[in-house]
């Protein structure tokens, strides 16, 4: 991760914001799950600087998108009660890997929040596409 | 709970995560609930250092296998809420006891993540095996 | 502030960080203390994102730049042990005032870490000034 | 880091320990400042799962020997206060750097605490020398 390429992905992220109707704040953390940059739009909530990093982190923390913790944090699910250890457990955080097949690592997270969950889902997808693309 | 003991457990612990092909943590801790001892495998993620410490906190502060939790820990269960506690209530943590029948106390507790649940509970199984036969 | 300022801060604290030959992070909080934007340089400390928001914040919380604080916060000063209370009292935050005069107020603050405390400073004040001239 | 190299520079922090007559805790944390290995002594205070970690993270957060942090953070220091923003501001932690010169970088720290701030100095060494023959 460095800070060139973070940048690159919260304007994708913003931008899918902006064509959603929505305000949010965008997260982007490194492997270590320390925050590289962050950017909350005008209107966005005050939640966004613990949500949105909490989304980057808890995605590279568990190697999943956040929207995949949902069931497994509920009731009966595999990890129920994760929430509780300090993990964001909806939508809106994407973890960045390192490539594809063996040997493939996390490498950082995007975490978005602000608008509906399919909302900050979409835009944290935006951004991830840009890592895709890189 | 000492140091040597702890290093015995967690060597069983990583051996079945070797076993399992699972890159896991794996905290020790006393019945203070305090860290003797933590190892991260390569390539095991950073949730870890917080995930298997708060199991084997959590098997000690609740003296039962944190595997028995998301039952009892569940809307309408006897500990609902639990989890918001700051409890991590997941398999994975496994409390060691003094010995067997009256007088017993738990003397310490042992917590494995980064494999699935299964995999995490089949750790901390093998390490608490180690402490069963000293 | 909004996020559009808040960014033209951070380009001339990091342009003025190029400058120093310093890698810094760069936080801009708003008037309730809560995080704009963030950008952390290639190679700048994982300590910036706690302390460079840290003294963000800081500034807005007490209306100072925070390289008034050492004298103050020190011990037989005016605000003896600020520190302890989770306030970065050292220089490289500065507060960012609505106007001059009666009813003026703080509306923002930027902070900045990872360099001396002098190249922080200056790279604050690089920020302020893109404010002052807004 | 690996943990391969965190349990080599653990044990010879360790055997310092040893040879000091002190019961330490030793931490060894990567470049995100997360936990990779712990070890408690046998009668080592329980205060080393906060202070051998808070050690060894702040190494590498401020990517000093933390035994530089006194006269630094003391009143009157560049960083006074620095405490107070949840680093441990005395001798025991250590950063790693990946090689010497241009380029190199802090890839990981260890801490140790439980004996003097003398002992705990030596320990840390023993361990950092450990990585400097890798």
């Amino acid at each position: 991760m460095n800070l060139e390429l973070a940048l690159r992905m919260t304007e994708a992220a913003l931008k899918q914001a902006f064509r959603e109707g929505a305000a949010v704040s965008v997260a982007v953390v490194d492997e270590g799950g320390n925050l590289v940059s962050f950017q909350r739009m005008e209107g966005a909530e005050i939640s966004g600087p613990v949500l949105a990093q909490g989304k980057a982190y808890t995605s590279v923390a568990l190697r999943r998108p956040t929207s995949e913790l949902p069931a497994l944090a509920a009731q009966g699910g595999e990890l129920a009660g994760l929430a509780g250890a300090g993990f964001v457990c909806f939508g809106g955080g994407v973890p960045l890997w390192s490539g594809y097949g063996e040997g493939e690592r996390v490498v950082g997270g995007v975490g978005v929040s602000g608008g509906t969950i399919t909302q900050d889902v979409a835009c944290a997808e935006a951004a991830a596409s840009v890592w895709g693309a890189r």
